[in-house]
């Protein structure tokens, strides 16, 4: 296989960093540039001494020139920078994988009302592809524009899928009730953040509205078609105290009690290589993914009632962000899809 | 207010401690006796540093006459024990209650089924007044024998209350996804609440069928009647990587959605001194009720669409078993409600 | 006893609320008035949810006037803030607790080169009373400004005394190796503080120097006496991923092996309220401290050579600190010292 | 490379776990066997779902023939086990690395006195050689039994080794005040590791004497040689509240304080893959490191005062234990001393 130039763009956060140790075991991946325009200048190891001794790079202000001289550009901000970047990128012939939410819904009004601006280029989100293999893989690979999905919107759109697929389930009261590790919100200098606020608590946020709802009510209309009515989610966020992690519980109202769930689930995903139906009866813990792409899940039937429960793992910086980025990279470029993603997680 | 002389059955595990904790600073309560099999004859304080300097009782061997002639013991023990002891307390006149699952369940088949033994005296459960005072204050007045909620029933329970009373929710689709700190599963040498495996991870357990459901569903038919259909609940519970704290998400499809919510929840806990419903859109944290018997509670209506969604905190050891336990203990002796248990929580 | 008016400046931060926390279950103390010049006009509640329904204070801009009306005024404040309001306060008459660094070094140069400014009130420095009670208890008593010691200066200079009152110790080789949760650096809205930075690791910080080092060393002197050589102390911070508590372990080679350290400490200690020496053997933990005023420490000789290691614990916000403070104000204004010190820390 | 067949002893611990699962990304490495006599016959993905997917083994009971057909044979035992099992296995000629205590002190009676057993096979103690590369190598790379050196010990002798060796510093008044994840203590049933024990606090443990302690001693012995005076260690453990990590807070008196201590470091270590110097002033975190083989240090002059303070961080799993043993097994078997050990540390 021959290497590929990557420009990380966006290199300071919890993302970015995910992503370039990602990258430093990937055998065909070579780092051309990271950017930053607070950090420019200051060497990659200073603020993550993790990979003091794996990468020598320093931050650099965003060029195009250079960015657009990569083979695959990765965007890892905050929304609202990449879709002022990207269009050029695109022109050139750059092939660009989104890790912010600029390019993930289709709705350009909906995107505005949520996002609380205005889209930079409109046009360009009809080009993108929703990078969610599981459901998007041909498209993928042709891509050169990927919107990778968010953390909470990939683990619950993995958990509902077969059940939509199959149309077992009432489609207008599904259920998310999620939780996250305190890295989904970022590399922020936020009270709300503090070991001192976070450790040793729990509680749900963000109750009347959260971003991630729009996608992932985008993302289960995608399942079960547009003809379908469109299906409504009641989505709870939690914080957990921890760093790393997140886990989705998922309810649905069967409409019919006597499918083999177990099977349903085993079959859909047998052929995927990131997501992993456990044995009927166990639950997934999120430390048992922690660090890698996996997403581990089990379905449930308690005590036989017409409810069906979903409980989903995956890192949500991984699977959720930065590894679902570079297993789409490996779709596009035609590396295997494990290509650098089959270290297996640190536990405990 | 004059003296109780008071006894604790099973001092050795954290609700016992926590009861321990709180009899400290009651004002009227005089600590008279406090058994352990395992640990007799050890200083209480040797198990529990905290409490050096507080207590200088040592454990001791049950004897039925020393806790006969106490006013009111506690039964801080695993389930199985208190019926052993009990028939005898009550006998002799001694006001009794347990903390543990013996005296929840009305139903004994039902409750023999869940905890897999034969109940001892099933004469005595009817006498058993549950002892959540939202909901039975004036029966616990009169109680000999008060049977005192498990930790996930009262903060579901207290949650659900007044949806269920105003019969504004879909009782056959009700669902809880709780979450508990690991102090939930007490002082026990297993492998599985090592800090090494439940540190940094988040799980759920028991989705196939959990302890708390039938209390769960037996309390929710008390407040709706046994006239109406049988509730039924799809109850999920989770393990948190922390010591202390319960949070309850709980699901209810609204029959009616333009009920004020608020208002309702604000009415009908207005008089409570330990329910506590924050303003709208203001989630409860576990850690603002640490250590405390209060129960924190908010009532949302995401996107004005047809779901109620209840976020509950308590302490699992307070409110969710030792501090109600006192509570009940002030209603029983005729002392205010808050006797005791009136500190602040601490946080950070 | 008569009621006392307080007022607290710089309520916001962690040693503020922890003050509020300690205030309210003080019988004789009356808040009067918290302030903050950013939370201006914003109920206490909204930033420390455990005190809802316990305070119903807003934050108020400091007032000079209405300060110097109370009986007691408390500065919670960072360095450089205290010494511009206390003049004022003083000359009014009014006696003042400042938690802060502003009156604890006496050597104004010393202080100005650690702190980096100025001192505003130098005159004053010479009339505070450096607030360790079991060092100079006669003197806190009549003192109309006390300064109160920082966190890791309490439990060092607790566990060092009696060795060195004793003149056990080479006094030039004093090691100091603490431990604090992130709630010493407190409430600040600082990438390293993050639970994701703070959390599952552990670092030492500032070991080329710390502000605290002054300040023990001129602790560690009063000790000695000022004739002995000036003591030097290697000190070496740490931060624990935690939020509350701190570890101090001290090492001091013993000028004599064959001294009864066990004796020594408890002979020492045995009238102190708040510093329990634990059983030869026995290790403090941090937990076993939270919430109070207590310190808790142990003495060792490991394979009886001739170092001597003192394990010491204590509540950085408390005995550290807010609890500290309380205790000095008991001592000014005659009432029994523990007032309101003497709930149980709550464990697990 | 030709491939090495691998068994693994013990592998139900952590150390066992960390073990395959630095073994399944080592190319050479083909692992036939894991033992277990209390699990036998349970998938290892069972105990460790992290390795689901990774690895399709079973646990067996230990059986001398199919051990003595491997190339190469890990011990992740308890200590008193390998010794029972190692001398067929190196009469039979296979190659031996011993994660456990039992080979680890040359002098039998002090090994007997703090392990409180009789030594099965003192003859194969001389034969043993200590496992640290960067002490022997040499030896290391013809041995046939290696004794893996103790977490602690790994650190400390790491931080201590280019004063000792340079004579720079009083030997007789070292200090080792250190801390642990609690993984440390292993995957054991025992209270005191409870999460509900061990979070959210700090304590020391073992100061009165602590099985490293002979093993560091021996250590520092073997660095200064055997004319010189035995050097004499405080070493004071203590239990971090989180999982993985060992930091280890070093101090010494220098006899010279003129010496460019940051270079001496720079330079003994620059040839060294897995000890990485920081630069002057900056400390290491221990997460910088976690689950991986390296371990970063660095060396502080405080206030230019005649008392060195080294900073030592690595991985108590991987550096202290089973990484340092695939270390060794490169040597051994003559493969490049990182292979399957190169992976970036996973932050945050």
């Amino acid at each position: 296989m021959t290497e590929v130039k990557v420009g990380v763009v966006g290199g300071t956060g919890y993302t970015g960093a995910e992503l370039l140790r990602l990258l430093i075991v990937h055998p065909y991946a070579q780092i051309e540039v990271i950017t930053s325009r607070s950090e420019a200048g200051r060497p990659v190891a200073d603020l993550y001494p993790n990979l003091r001794g794996y990468i020598d790079i320093a931050y650099s202000e965003p060029d195009e020139n250079i960015l657009a001289n990569c083979d695959i550009v990765f965007f890892a901000t905050p929304h609202g920078v990449a879709q002022s970047l990207v269009p050029s990128l695109i022109a050139a012939g750059t092939r660009v994988i989104d890790i912010s939410a600029d390019f993930r819904i289709r709705d350009i009004a909906l995107w505005e009302k949520w996002y609380g601006q205005e889209h930079a280029c409109p046009e360009l989100v009809h080009q993108a592809v929703y990078g969610l293999p599981e459901l998007n893989r041909e498209a993928i690979k042709r891509a050169q524009l990927v919107a990778c999905p968010g953390c909470y919107p990939t683990s619950v759109l993995l958990g509902f899928l077969p059940l939509l697929e199959q149309q077992l389930v009432d489609t207008q009261h599904l259920i998310a009730s999620c939780a996250s590790g305190a890295s989904g919100a970022g590399r922020q200098a936020k009270v709300d953040l503090l070991l001192s606020e976070v450790s040793d608590s729990f509680k749900a946020y963000g109750v009347s509205g959260h971003r991630h709802l729009p996608e992932i009510e985008q993302g289960l209309s995608d399942i079960i078609g547009s003809d379908a009515e469109a299906p409504l989610l009641t989505f709870v966020p939690h914080l957990l105290p921890m760093i790393r992690g997140i886990h989705s519980t998922l309810y649905a109202r069967l409409l019919d009690s006597d499918v083999d769930l177990q099977a349903l689930y085993e079959q859909r995903y047998r052929a995927e290589p990131f997501v992993d139906v456990l044995p009927a009866g166990v639950c997934p813990q999120t430390r048992s993914v922690r660090g890698t792409n996996l997403c581990r899940l089990s379905i449930h039937q308690p005590l036989e009632r017409d409810m069906a429960v979903v409980t989903v793992v995956e890192d949500n910086l991984t699977k959720g962000a930065s590894g679902q980025a570079i297993q789409n990279m490996n779709l596009m470029l035609g590396y295997d899809e494990s290509t650098g993603l089959s270290a297996p997680p640190v536990l405990p």
